[in-house]
């Protein structure tokens, strides 16, 4: 038995004042950044995606499954493909050869290539910081050379904040970073915001909670407790909360995340700020498991199970308690808020998976 | 006509504590790190300098004139000099097979190294970053597998606050830096705490203010306003100051920063915290052009002049209006606080520029 995945969601004003513009989406082949590509594609941009298919970020080319796509510089003048083509490139984003063409005429910039997993940025943090911070400083120099006029949009996450002072966290709440991931996402995020101050770029940055729905690599560990939790629950094994599974999170479906990534592109009066984007209603980290153990069960899959057990050292040192954030500027600059509840995101997630069973096998 | 240089200040306890112990210095062969160095062999301590001589950055191995010195990797087990020599390793910070012998067996590491020049961190911004952070992560790195148990103290900015919310700044205030340099040294700073807490590594930090005396770079205009004003005053040239001259800043004399970095280095309650390093008398750059020429025309110098020209674009950009920082954790942490007003400073700042006209011929 499996449940149809639902398709588009209503249409989108922000999205139809993209039709013909074009999109470079880097990290276009991860999570968010694919379902992005595929929203757009839908809406008739002309996407580009830059993506350095850095192994076991999350970035896959059959994240892109059933759009045309076409990879750039196989011919000497960009490559031949159907009109509507994703043009992809497979390059890091500060790759000035190999980008440049890519940005070169865009109308907007999504930003979303980096390393997302807090645990790779403590056994590798120099890579860390360069994937964040260095790259994206080089990417900046290239659009500034290149095409300064282009609106981009950087996802930020609410990780820069560390253990939070007070929730729900808000922008003015201070950035105390707690691991080498969050350090090096906010000099990512700042530098953004000081290349639209001194350099007059129309950018801005979205601060990103925990993101969960299709297209996010489940294999591995990487890339935070959703899609651990979602693949376990598919593959019928239980689901392992720390303590006592208490701790807070507003999780948002990623069709949320796109749609204010591109009201982020086009609404003027975001250029220059920094959002959060979070859920109203967060649950902790043992409902949510009883939640995906059952939108799996609904589904027709395994009947799972929630295990609770004591803290691993190495995640204690680094968490950082419950936290939900204030998205109400989000609200009132980007008209945006989530659409999507927890049980219901998670119902088409699970569905998602159960149609796309090469997320269970391929790394 | 030459005034004399004042030697020593008064025997320090702190610096006492340094006797015989193994002192690294990153950044040694600059200007604060060649004070620092001075006065730790002075006391007695063994001291090893690392120092990539990066160009125009301001070290200099000038900077150790009178020292015995001897270069590090000159023979396999390391050169041979008198028992007291100051070792020269000439390194980036995370180059691993030159740097983990040196802090091998350190007691302290004083990590000083890095790029100062805000104007230059906006023309090679990448090379700042990797100056100020990604070195510096490579360097925890190795220091971490290495030599755990060593001191560490990181020399900050006050520049991480960006323009002030109010004043007089402390530690609590938000850290919004207004450019790249400002960003790359706030990431550096977070990644030595992070490891101190991540890592268990006895670090703290010091937020300084705009620094002046010996051993500075004076030609070239990367080193920031005083250094600037010092050489124009004393080869007889007028100082320029930006619009009105109004903004406030609370120099510190190198003398007593190092103070602080060596009370850093012994007092325990410290470890873990972030201190402002500022002086409690700030005055406009107006008044401290006046200052420096006055001095230099005591010294017997040219008598030279103060003149106000309108912003220049570039600098107004990045400008962070009149700042002035409050040292009382400093006070309250390290028993510190400023010995030297400016006048006096700047007097015996002149002194020593007079006696070593090299600072003003060479590069």
């Amino acid at each position: 038995v499996t449940a149809t995945v639902p398709e588009d969601p209503a249409p989108d004003a922000h999205l139809a004042a993209l039709r013909g513009a074009r999109c470079v989406v880097t990290g276009g082949l991860g999570f968010i950044g694919s379902n992005l590509v595929h929203a757009l594609h839908a809406a008739g941009a002309h996407v580009a995606v830059v993506d350095a298919l850095v192994p076991r970020h999350g970035g896959h080319r059959r994240n892109l499954e059933g759009l045309p796509t076409v990879e750039a510089g196989a011919t000497p003048n960009g490559s031949v493909g159907p009109d509507d083509a994703v043009e992809l490139t497979i390059a890091e984003l500060d790759d000035v050869a190999a980008v440049t063409p890519v940005v070169d005429g865009a109308d907007v910039i999504f930003n979303l290539a980096g390393q997302v997993s807090h645990l790779d940025s403590m056994t590798d943090p120099v890579r860390d910081l360069d994937l964040n911070a260095r790259t994206h400083l080089g990417f900046l120099e290239l659009v500034r050379r290149t095409r300064p006029e282009a609106r981009i949009v950087h996802t930020s996450t609410r990780q820069v904040y560390g253990r939070p002072r007070y929730l729900p966290i808000d922008e003015a709440h201070p950035t105390e970073p707690v691991d080498v991931n969050g350090i090096a996402k906010l000099a990512g995020e700042q530098l953004h915001l000081l290349y639209g101050r001194v350099h007059d770029l129309p950018v801005c940055a979205l601060r990103l909670t925990n993101v969960y729905g299709p297209r996010q690599r489940l294999l591995g560990d990487a890339q935070g407790f959703l899609p651990i939790f979602v693949r376990r629950a598919l593959q019928g094994e239980p689901i392992t909360v720390y303590g006592e599974g208490e701790q807070l999170r507003d999780c948002l479906h990623v069709d949320d995340v796109v749609a204010a990534l591109v009201a982020a592109a086009v609404v003027p009066d975001v250029v220059g700020e920094i959002c959060n984007l979070g859920h109203p209603e967060p649950a902790s980290l043992g409902r949510i498991a009883a939640l995906v153990v059952a939108a799996v069960a609904d589904a027709g899959g395994p009947v799972g199970a929630v295990v609770s057990v004591p803290w691993p050292a190495e995640r204690a040192r680094i968490d950082v308690g419950s936290t939900t954030c204030d998205s109400s500027k989000a609200k009132r600059l980007l008209g945006w808020e989530p659409s999507i509840d927890l049980a219901t995101g998670l119902h088409r997630t699970v569905a998602f998976y159960r149609e796309h069973g090469w997320y269970l096998s391929s790394t």
